[in-house]
Protein backbone atom coordinates (compact mmCIF):
# COMPACT_ATOMS: atom_id res chain seq x y z
CA UNK A 1 0.00 0.00 0.00
CA UNK A 2 1.25 3.67 -0.97
CA UNK A 3 0.55 6.46 1.33
CA UNK A 4 -1.35 8.96 -0.66
CA UNK A 5 -2.02 12.64 0.58
CA UNK A 6 -5.64 12.69 2.41
CA UNK A 7 -8.40 14.72 0.30
CA UNK A 8 -11.58 15.41 1.48
CA UNK A 9 -13.96 16.19 -1.11
CA UNK A 10 -17.63 15.52 -0.15
CA UNK A 11 -19.24 16.24 3.28
CA UNK A 12 -22.37 14.55 4.27
CA UNK A 13 -25.18 16.10 6.75
CA UNK A 14 -28.05 14.97 8.40
CA UNK A 15 -30.88 17.12 8.56
CA UNK A 16 -33.19 16.97 11.50
CA UNK A 17 -31.14 17.73 14.76
CA UNK A 18 -28.44 18.45 12.67
CA UNK A 19 -29.29 21.53 10.64
CA UNK A 20 -32.66 22.80 11.99
CA UNK A 21 -35.13 21.28 15.42
CA UNK A 22 -36.77 18.31 15.10
CA UNK A 23 -36.86 16.24 18.17
CA UNK A 24 -37.39 18.94 20.34
CA UNK A 25 -40.96 19.20 18.04
CA UNK A 26 -42.36 15.09 18.33
CA UNK A 27 -41.46 15.81 22.40
CA UNK A 28 -43.39 18.51 22.44
CA UNK A 29 -46.21 16.91 20.26
CA UNK A 30 -45.49 13.67 22.27
CA UNK A 31 -46.13 15.90 25.65
CA UNK A 32 -49.61 17.23 24.45
CA UNK A 33 -50.22 13.62 23.20
CA UNK A 34 -49.86 12.95 27.02
CA UNK A 35 -52.34 15.54 28.25
CA UNK A 36 -54.56 14.65 25.50
CA UNK A 37 -54.73 10.96 26.79
CA UNK A 38 -55.14 12.10 30.55
CA UNK A 39 -58.07 10.42 31.16
CA UNK A 40 -57.00 6.54 29.92
CA UNK A 41 -53.25 6.50 31.34
CA UNK A 42 -50.90 8.56 32.91
CA UNK A 43 -47.67 9.83 31.71
CA UNK A 44 -45.26 7.02 31.72
CA UNK A 45 -47.84 4.59 30.06
CA UNK A 46 -48.49 6.40 27.47
CA UNK A 47 -45.52 7.44 26.59
CA UNK A 48 -44.02 3.71 26.92
CA UNK A 49 -47.49 2.64 24.61
CA UNK A 50 -46.65 4.92 21.95
CA UNK A 51 -42.95 3.69 21.99
CA UNK A 52 -43.73 0.61 21.52
CA UNK A 53 -46.46 0.99 18.69
CA UNK A 54 -44.03 3.27 16.62
CA UNK A 55 -41.45 0.22 16.90
CA UNK A 56 -44.27 -2.36 16.18
CA UNK A 57 -45.01 0.19 13.07
CA UNK A 58 -41.53 1.06 11.68
CA UNK A 59 -41.33 -2.06 9.20
CA UNK A 60 -44.71 -0.50 7.55
CA UNK A 61 -44.77 3.05 8.00
CA UNK A 62 -40.94 4.00 8.19
CA UNK A 63 -39.46 7.75 9.33
CA UNK A 64 -41.61 10.31 9.62
CA UNK A 65 -44.55 12.80 11.26
CA UNK A 66 -47.30 10.26 8.51
CA UNK A 67 -45.95 7.20 10.32
CA UNK A 68 -46.07 8.65 13.56
CA UNK A 69 -49.37 10.29 13.50
CA UNK A 70 -50.93 6.89 12.49
CA UNK A 71 -49.15 5.70 15.70
CA UNK A 72 -50.76 8.32 18.01
CA UNK A 73 -54.07 7.55 16.86
CA UNK A 74 -53.46 3.38 17.24
CA UNK A 75 -52.16 4.22 20.64
CA UNK A 76 -55.04 6.71 21.74
CA UNK A 77 -57.76 3.80 20.25
CA UNK A 78 -55.44 0.75 22.66
CA UNK A 79 -55.72 3.12 25.57
CA UNK A 80 -58.73 4.12 25.49
CA UNK A 81 -60.19 0.65 25.16
CA UNK A 82 -63.39 1.01 23.54
CA UNK A 83 -64.26 4.55 24.83
CA UNK A 84 -64.91 7.74 22.13
CA UNK A 85 -61.91 8.70 20.83
CA UNK A 86 -63.54 11.14 18.08
CA UNK A 87 -61.93 14.42 19.70
CA UNK A 88 -58.72 13.01 20.66
CA UNK A 89 -58.47 12.19 17.22
CA UNK A 90 -59.03 15.61 15.79
CA UNK A 91 -56.68 17.11 18.11
CA UNK A 92 -54.12 14.07 16.98
CA UNK A 93 -54.80 15.26 12.72
CA UNK A 94 -54.26 18.21 14.17
CA UNK A 95 -50.53 18.22 15.85
CA UNK A 96 -49.99 16.24 13.11
CA UNK A 97 -50.59 18.72 10.73
CA UNK A 98 -49.04 21.65 12.44
CA UNK A 99 -45.74 18.99 12.68
CA UNK A 100 -45.64 18.98 8.73
CA UNK A 101 -46.17 23.11 8.46
CA UNK A 102 -44.17 24.13 11.37
CA UNK A 103 -42.26 27.00 10.48
CA UNK A 104 -37.92 25.58 9.89
CA UNK A 105 -34.89 28.02 11.25
CA UNK A 106 -31.49 26.86 11.04
CA UNK A 107 -29.78 26.03 14.29
CA UNK A 108 -27.27 28.46 15.32
CA UNK A 109 -24.25 28.49 13.35
CA UNK A 110 -25.38 26.08 10.64
CA UNK A 111 -25.83 28.95 8.54
CA UNK A 112 -21.94 29.64 8.61
CA UNK A 113 -20.70 26.81 8.59
CA UNK A 114 -21.97 25.19 5.57
CA UNK A 115 -20.94 28.44 3.53
CA UNK A 116 -17.57 27.93 4.70
CA UNK A 117 -17.68 24.15 3.80
CA UNK A 118 -18.96 24.93 0.77
CA UNK A 119 -16.73 26.77 -0.70
CA UNK A 120 -14.37 23.82 -0.39
CA UNK A 121 -16.67 20.27 -0.35
CA UNK A 122 -19.41 19.08 -2.62
CA UNK A 123 -22.16 19.12 0.35
CA UNK A 124 -24.85 16.44 0.30
CA UNK A 125 -27.54 16.05 2.53
CA UNK A 126 -28.40 12.60 3.60
CA UNK A 127 -31.31 12.27 5.71
CA UNK A 128 -34.36 9.64 6.43
CA UNK A 129 -38.13 11.03 6.99
CA UNK A 130 -41.20 11.31 4.29
CA UNK A 131 -39.70 12.96 1.09
CA UNK A 132 -42.32 15.69 0.25
CA UNK A 133 -42.01 16.96 4.34
CA UNK A 134 -37.98 16.82 4.12
CA UNK A 135 -38.33 18.47 0.74
CA UNK A 136 -40.02 21.12 2.15
CA UNK A 137 -38.12 21.58 4.96
CA UNK A 138 -34.62 22.12 3.24
CA UNK A 139 -37.01 24.52 1.23
CA UNK A 140 -38.26 26.33 3.80
CA UNK A 141 -34.81 26.42 5.09
CA UNK A 142 -33.24 28.60 2.81
CA UNK A 143 -30.11 26.36 3.04
CA UNK A 144 -31.02 24.26 -0.25
CA UNK A 145 -28.23 26.03 -2.74
CA UNK A 146 -25.82 25.24 -0.47
CA UNK A 147 -26.14 21.41 -1.13
CA UNK A 148 -25.01 19.82 -4.41
CA UNK A 149 -27.11 16.76 -3.90
CA UNK A 150 -29.96 15.86 -1.60
CA UNK A 151 -30.74 12.08 -0.63
CA UNK A 152 -33.74 11.25 0.95
CA UNK A 153 -33.43 7.67 2.16
CA UNK A 154 -35.06 4.57 3.91
CA UNK A 155 -32.50 3.66 5.97
CA UNK A 156 -29.27 4.92 6.79
CA UNK A 157 -26.82 2.18 7.01
CA UNK A 158 -23.35 1.39 5.83
CA UNK A 159 -24.65 0.32 2.13
CA UNK A 160 -26.85 3.86 1.85
CA UNK A 161 -23.31 5.68 2.60
CA UNK A 162 -21.20 3.91 0.45
CA UNK A 163 -24.26 4.35 -2.58
CA UNK A 164 -24.56 8.24 -1.97
CA UNK A 165 -20.65 9.01 -1.44
CA UNK A 166 -19.79 7.15 -4.64
CA UNK A 167 -22.87 8.88 -6.35
CA UNK A 168 -21.66 12.21 -5.40
CA UNK A 169 -18.47 12.23 -4.91
CA UNK A 170 -15.16 10.53 -4.48
CA UNK A 171 -16.14 7.22 -2.54
CA UNK A 172 -16.36 7.00 1.17
CA UNK A 173 -12.82 7.12 1.84
CA UNK A 174 -12.71 10.61 0.61
CA UNK A 175 -15.98 11.62 2.15
CA UNK A 176 -16.84 12.96 5.90
CA UNK A 177 -20.38 12.99 7.30
CA UNK A 178 -21.77 14.63 10.26
CA UNK A 179 -24.84 14.44 12.38
CA UNK A 180 -26.63 13.95 16.03
CA UNK A 181 -26.85 10.33 15.61
CA UNK A 182 -24.28 8.21 16.83
CA UNK A 183 -26.70 4.93 15.14
CA UNK A 184 -27.45 6.08 11.60
CA UNK A 185 -25.29 9.33 11.21
CA UNK A 186 -21.64 8.49 12.91
CA UNK A 187 -21.54 4.47 13.13
CA UNK A 188 -22.57 3.01 9.31
CA UNK A 189 -20.76 6.11 7.95
CA UNK A 190 -17.39 4.83 9.63
CA UNK A 191 -17.94 1.62 8.41
CA UNK A 192 -18.55 2.83 5.38
CA UNK A 193 -14.97 4.47 5.31
CA UNK A 194 -15.87 7.58 5.99
CA UNK A 195 -14.98 10.51 8.30
CA UNK A 196 -17.81 11.03 10.90
CA UNK A 197 -18.10 13.96 12.93
CA UNK A 198 -20.77 13.31 15.95
CA UNK A 199 -22.66 16.74 17.23
CA UNK A 200 -24.80 15.85 19.45
CA UNK A 201 -28.33 17.64 19.75
CA UNK A 202 -30.13 18.55 23.21
CA UNK A 203 -32.43 15.57 23.13
CA UNK A 204 -32.06 12.34 21.06
CA UNK A 205 -34.84 10.01 20.20
CA UNK A 206 -33.92 6.59 22.22
CA UNK A 207 -33.98 4.59 18.65
CA UNK A 208 -31.10 6.62 17.40
CA UNK A 209 -29.05 6.25 20.89
CA UNK A 210 -25.74 3.82 20.42
CA UNK A 211 -22.03 3.83 21.78
CA UNK A 212 -19.21 5.77 20.03
CA UNK A 213 -16.81 4.14 17.80
CA UNK A 214 -13.46 3.31 20.77
CA UNK A 215 -10.29 5.21 19.97
CA UNK A 216 -10.44 6.13 16.08
CA UNK A 217 -8.89 8.46 14.15
CA UNK A 218 -11.40 9.02 11.83
CA UNK A 219 -13.77 9.99 14.50
CA UNK A 220 -14.80 13.05 16.42
CA UNK A 221 -17.43 14.67 18.93
CA UNK A 222 -17.40 18.50 18.10
CA UNK A 223 -19.87 21.14 20.51
CA UNK A 224 -21.19 22.46 17.38
CA UNK A 225 -21.49 22.23 13.81
CA UNK A 226 -19.41 25.61 13.89
CA UNK A 227 -16.31 23.59 14.74
CA UNK A 228 -17.02 21.40 11.54
CA UNK A 229 -14.93 23.51 8.65
CA UNK A 230 -11.94 23.49 11.23
CA UNK A 231 -11.99 19.46 12.04
CA UNK A 232 -12.04 18.58 8.32
CA UNK A 233 -9.07 21.36 7.30
CA UNK A 234 -6.89 19.96 10.24
CA UNK A 235 -7.60 16.57 9.29
CA UNK A 236 -6.29 17.51 5.82
CA UNK A 237 -3.21 19.03 7.30
CA UNK A 238 -1.88 16.46 9.33
CA UNK A 239 -2.26 14.05 6.93
CA UNK A 240 0.04 16.21 4.17
CA UNK B 1 -27.48 21.31 -36.85
CA UNK B 2 -26.16 18.32 -37.81
CA UNK B 3 -27.68 14.80 -38.31
CA UNK B 4 -26.97 12.10 -35.87
CA UNK B 5 -28.11 8.97 -35.42
CA UNK B 6 -30.89 8.71 -32.64
CA UNK B 7 -29.45 6.54 -29.75
CA UNK B 8 -31.95 5.48 -26.50
CA UNK B 9 -29.29 4.88 -23.82
CA UNK B 10 -31.89 4.61 -20.83
CA UNK B 11 -35.01 3.87 -20.50
CA UNK B 12 -37.37 4.94 -16.95
CA UNK B 13 -40.08 3.37 -16.21
CA UNK B 14 -43.34 4.30 -13.76
CA UNK B 15 -44.23 1.51 -11.08
CA UNK B 16 -47.93 2.07 -9.82
CA UNK B 17 -49.90 0.51 -12.29
CA UNK B 18 -47.53 0.13 -15.03
CA UNK B 19 -45.14 -2.57 -12.90
CA UNK B 20 -48.22 -3.71 -11.00
CA UNK B 21 -51.31 -3.37 -9.28
CA UNK B 22 -51.68 0.13 -6.98
CA UNK B 23 -55.22 2.18 -7.96
CA UNK B 24 -56.93 -1.26 -8.15
CA UNK B 25 -56.15 -0.98 -4.39
CA UNK B 26 -56.66 1.90 -3.73
CA UNK B 27 -60.04 1.60 -5.36
CA UNK B 28 -61.25 -1.60 -3.55
CA UNK B 29 -60.31 0.40 -0.21
CA UNK B 30 -62.50 3.05 -0.96
CA UNK B 31 -65.51 1.14 -2.10
CA UNK B 32 -65.01 -0.48 1.63
CA UNK B 33 -64.83 3.00 3.10
CA UNK B 34 -67.80 3.99 1.30
CA UNK B 35 -69.79 0.73 3.00
CA UNK B 36 -68.26 1.90 6.49
CA UNK B 37 -69.57 5.72 6.49
CA UNK B 38 -73.14 3.88 4.76
CA UNK B 39 -74.74 5.55 8.06
CA UNK B 40 -73.30 8.91 7.17
CA UNK B 41 -73.71 9.35 3.39
CA UNK B 42 -74.01 8.00 0.25
CA UNK B 43 -72.16 6.46 -1.69
CA UNK B 44 -71.27 9.56 -4.26
CA UNK B 45 -71.14 12.32 -1.38
CA UNK B 46 -68.20 10.19 0.27
CA UNK B 47 -66.63 9.72 -2.72
CA UNK B 48 -66.50 13.24 -3.51
CA UNK B 49 -65.57 14.36 0.30
CA UNK B 50 -62.75 12.17 0.26
CA UNK B 51 -61.23 13.04 -3.11
CA UNK B 52 -61.53 16.96 -1.62
CA UNK B 53 -59.75 16.27 1.49
CA UNK B 54 -56.99 14.06 -0.04
CA UNK B 55 -56.83 17.55 -2.72
CA UNK B 56 -56.45 19.99 0.40
CA UNK B 57 -53.91 17.91 2.17
CA UNK B 58 -52.03 16.91 -1.20
CA UNK B 59 -49.46 19.84 -0.21
CA UNK B 60 -48.58 18.62 3.30
CA UNK B 61 -48.90 14.86 3.11
CA UNK B 62 -47.69 14.20 -0.88
CA UNK B 63 -48.65 10.65 -2.99
CA UNK B 64 -48.93 7.68 -1.02
CA UNK B 65 -51.07 5.14 1.48
CA UNK B 66 -50.23 7.12 4.99
CA UNK B 67 -51.57 10.38 3.76
CA UNK B 68 -54.51 8.33 2.09
CA UNK B 69 -54.79 6.63 5.55
CA UNK B 70 -55.16 10.05 7.60
CA UNK B 71 -57.22 11.70 4.96
CA UNK B 72 -59.83 8.81 5.45
CA UNK B 73 -60.14 9.25 9.13
CA UNK B 74 -60.44 13.14 8.42
CA UNK B 75 -63.36 12.35 5.81
CA UNK B 76 -64.67 10.07 8.31
CA UNK B 77 -64.81 13.17 11.10
CA UNK B 78 -66.22 15.46 8.84
CA UNK B 79 -69.03 13.21 7.64
CA UNK B 80 -69.88 11.49 10.82
CA UNK B 81 -70.53 15.30 12.04
CA UNK B 82 -70.02 14.37 16.18
CA UNK B 83 -70.86 11.37 16.32
CA UNK B 84 -68.56 8.41 17.34
CA UNK B 85 -65.87 7.40 14.87
CA UNK B 86 -63.95 5.14 17.21
CA UNK B 87 -65.38 1.73 15.27
CA UNK B 88 -64.80 3.50 11.62
CA UNK B 89 -60.71 4.39 12.83
CA UNK B 90 -59.92 1.15 13.73
CA UNK B 91 -61.31 -0.40 10.35
CA UNK B 92 -59.62 2.85 8.32
CA UNK B 93 -56.27 2.02 10.59
CA UNK B 94 -56.25 -1.62 9.23
CA UNK B 95 -56.90 -0.94 5.81
CA UNK B 96 -54.45 1.67 5.40
CA UNK B 97 -51.67 -1.31 7.17
CA UNK B 98 -53.14 -3.79 4.66
CA UNK B 99 -52.42 -1.53 1.62
CA UNK B 100 -48.96 -1.32 2.87
CA UNK B 101 -48.97 -5.01 3.15
CA UNK B 102 -50.63 -5.83 0.20
CA UNK B 103 -48.96 -8.69 -1.74
CA UNK B 104 -47.49 -7.02 -4.87
CA UNK B 105 -47.33 -9.20 -8.28
CA UNK B 106 -45.97 -8.08 -11.43
CA UNK B 107 -48.73 -7.36 -14.29
CA UNK B 108 -49.01 -9.59 -17.49
CA UNK B 109 -45.75 -9.61 -19.41
CA UNK B 110 -43.66 -6.86 -17.17
CA UNK B 111 -40.70 -9.29 -16.12
CA UNK B 112 -40.10 -10.56 -20.13
CA UNK B 113 -40.58 -7.03 -21.09
CA UNK B 114 -37.82 -5.59 -18.45
CA UNK B 115 -35.75 -8.65 -18.71
CA UNK B 116 -35.42 -7.86 -22.75
CA UNK B 117 -35.09 -4.25 -22.07
CA UNK B 118 -32.17 -4.35 -19.34
CA UNK B 119 -30.20 -6.10 -21.82
CA UNK B 120 -30.26 -3.12 -24.11
CA UNK B 121 -30.84 0.09 -22.24
CA UNK B 122 -30.17 1.29 -18.47
CA UNK B 123 -33.41 0.76 -16.16
CA UNK B 124 -34.44 3.54 -14.03
CA UNK B 125 -37.47 2.89 -11.58
CA UNK B 126 -38.72 6.53 -11.36
CA UNK B 127 -42.31 6.63 -8.82
CA UNK B 128 -43.41 8.96 -6.67
CA UNK B 129 -45.70 7.92 -3.83
CA UNK B 130 -44.03 6.74 0.40
CA UNK B 131 -40.17 6.12 0.13
CA UNK B 132 -40.21 3.00 2.02
CA UNK B 133 -43.16 2.08 0.89
CA UNK B 134 -42.43 2.06 -2.91
CA UNK B 135 -38.97 0.60 -2.09
CA UNK B 136 -40.89 -2.47 0.04
CA UNK B 137 -42.79 -3.12 -3.51
CA UNK B 138 -40.06 -3.35 -5.62
CA UNK B 139 -38.32 -5.58 -3.35
CA UNK B 140 -41.38 -7.78 -2.96
CA UNK B 141 -41.96 -7.63 -6.70
CA UNK B 142 -38.84 -9.54 -7.40
CA UNK B 143 -38.10 -6.83 -10.19
CA UNK B 144 -34.66 -5.19 -8.55
CA UNK B 145 -32.14 -6.52 -9.95
CA UNK B 146 -33.43 -5.03 -13.56
CA UNK B 147 -32.92 -1.76 -12.42
CA UNK B 148 -29.47 0.61 -12.46
CA UNK B 149 -31.18 2.96 -10.34
CA UNK B 150 -34.41 3.76 -8.16
CA UNK B 151 -35.73 7.09 -8.07
CA UNK B 152 -38.61 7.84 -5.62
CA UNK B 153 -39.34 11.35 -6.19
CA UNK B 154 -42.12 13.93 -4.50
CA UNK B 155 -43.62 15.32 -7.77
CA UNK B 156 -42.90 14.39 -11.74
CA UNK B 157 -42.35 17.69 -13.72
CA UNK B 158 -40.27 18.49 -16.69
CA UNK B 159 -36.99 19.43 -13.66
CA UNK B 160 -37.55 15.98 -12.51
CA UNK B 161 -37.23 13.86 -15.96
CA UNK B 162 -34.14 16.24 -16.80
CA UNK B 163 -32.03 15.60 -13.54
CA UNK B 164 -33.10 11.87 -13.22
CA UNK B 165 -31.83 11.32 -16.95
CA UNK B 166 -29.04 13.62 -16.70
CA UNK B 167 -27.94 11.59 -13.67
CA UNK B 168 -28.52 8.16 -14.87
CA UNK B 169 -28.31 7.76 -18.82
CA UNK B 170 -26.84 10.61 -20.67
CA UNK B 171 -29.61 13.01 -21.21
CA UNK B 172 -33.24 13.15 -21.52
CA UNK B 173 -33.00 13.55 -25.33
CA UNK B 174 -31.12 9.74 -25.08
CA UNK B 175 -34.31 8.65 -22.96
CA UNK B 176 -37.75 7.21 -22.83
CA UNK B 177 -39.97 6.93 -20.36
CA UNK B 178 -43.19 4.38 -19.88
CA UNK B 179 -45.92 4.66 -17.76
CA UNK B 180 -49.22 5.08 -17.51
CA UNK B 181 -49.80 8.90 -16.30
CA UNK B 182 -50.62 10.82 -19.29
CA UNK B 183 -50.19 13.80 -16.39
CA UNK B 184 -47.44 12.68 -14.78
CA UNK B 185 -45.27 10.13 -16.98
CA UNK B 186 -45.63 11.25 -20.25
CA UNK B 187 -46.18 15.09 -20.87
CA UNK B 188 -43.38 15.80 -18.45
CA UNK B 189 -41.15 13.57 -20.07
CA UNK B 190 -41.64 15.00 -23.61
CA UNK B 191 -41.55 18.49 -22.35
CA UNK B 192 -37.94 17.56 -20.70
CA UNK B 193 -37.15 16.41 -24.35
CA UNK B 194 -37.32 12.51 -23.84
CA UNK B 195 -39.50 9.61 -25.99
CA UNK B 196 -42.59 8.61 -23.82
CA UNK B 197 -44.63 5.74 -24.30
CA UNK B 198 -48.40 6.00 -22.57
CA UNK B 199 -49.51 2.41 -21.67
CA UNK B 200 -52.74 3.23 -20.10
CA UNK B 201 -54.19 0.88 -16.88
CA UNK B 202 -57.55 -0.09 -16.37
CA UNK B 203 -58.83 2.56 -13.99
CA UNK B 204 -56.78 5.63 -14.04
CA UNK B 205 -56.67 8.42 -10.67
CA UNK B 206 -58.39 11.74 -11.69
CA UNK B 207 -55.84 13.57 -10.82
CA UNK B 208 -53.42 11.87 -12.92
CA UNK B 209 -55.90 12.66 -16.37
CA UNK B 210 -55.05 14.92 -19.04
CA UNK B 211 -54.54 14.88 -22.89
CA UNK B 212 -52.15 13.19 -25.15
CA UNK B 213 -49.66 15.03 -26.57
CA UNK B 214 -50.51 16.32 -30.48
CA UNK B 215 -49.13 14.30 -33.19
CA UNK B 216 -45.66 14.20 -31.94
CA UNK B 217 -42.93 11.86 -32.90
CA UNK B 218 -41.36 10.79 -29.96
CA UNK B 219 -44.65 9.81 -28.42
CA UNK B 220 -46.96 6.61 -29.02
CA UNK B 221 -49.77 4.76 -27.08
CA UNK B 222 -49.08 0.68 -26.59
CA UNK B 223 -51.72 -1.15 -25.25
CA UNK B 224 -49.32 -3.35 -22.67
CA UNK B 225 -45.75 -3.19 -21.78
CA UNK B 226 -44.90 -6.29 -23.97
CA UNK B 227 -44.78 -3.79 -27.06
CA UNK B 228 -42.32 -1.80 -25.51
CA UNK B 229 -39.24 -3.31 -26.79
CA UNK B 230 -39.75 -3.58 -30.11
CA UNK B 231 -41.66 0.13 -30.19
CA UNK B 232 -37.79 1.63 -28.86
CA UNK B 233 -36.04 -0.36 -31.63
CA UNK B 234 -38.55 0.56 -34.02
CA UNK B 235 -37.44 3.90 -33.59
CA UNK B 236 -33.69 3.55 -33.04
CA UNK B 237 -33.84 1.72 -36.55
CA UNK B 238 -36.04 4.27 -38.27
CA UNK B 239 -33.38 6.93 -37.90
CA UNK B 240 -30.41 4.81 -38.54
Amino acid sequence: MTESPLTITTVGLDADDTLWHNETIFRLTQDRFVQLLGDHADGPAVRERLAAVERRNLRLYGYGVKGFTLSMIETAMELADGADITALVREILAAGREMLSHPVEPLPGVEEALAALAERYRLVLITKGDLLHQENKLAASGLGELFAAVEIVSEKDRGTYERVFARHGTGAGEAAMAGNSMRSDILPAIEAGAFAAYIPYVVTWAHELADAPADNPRYAELASIAELPAWLEALEREAA
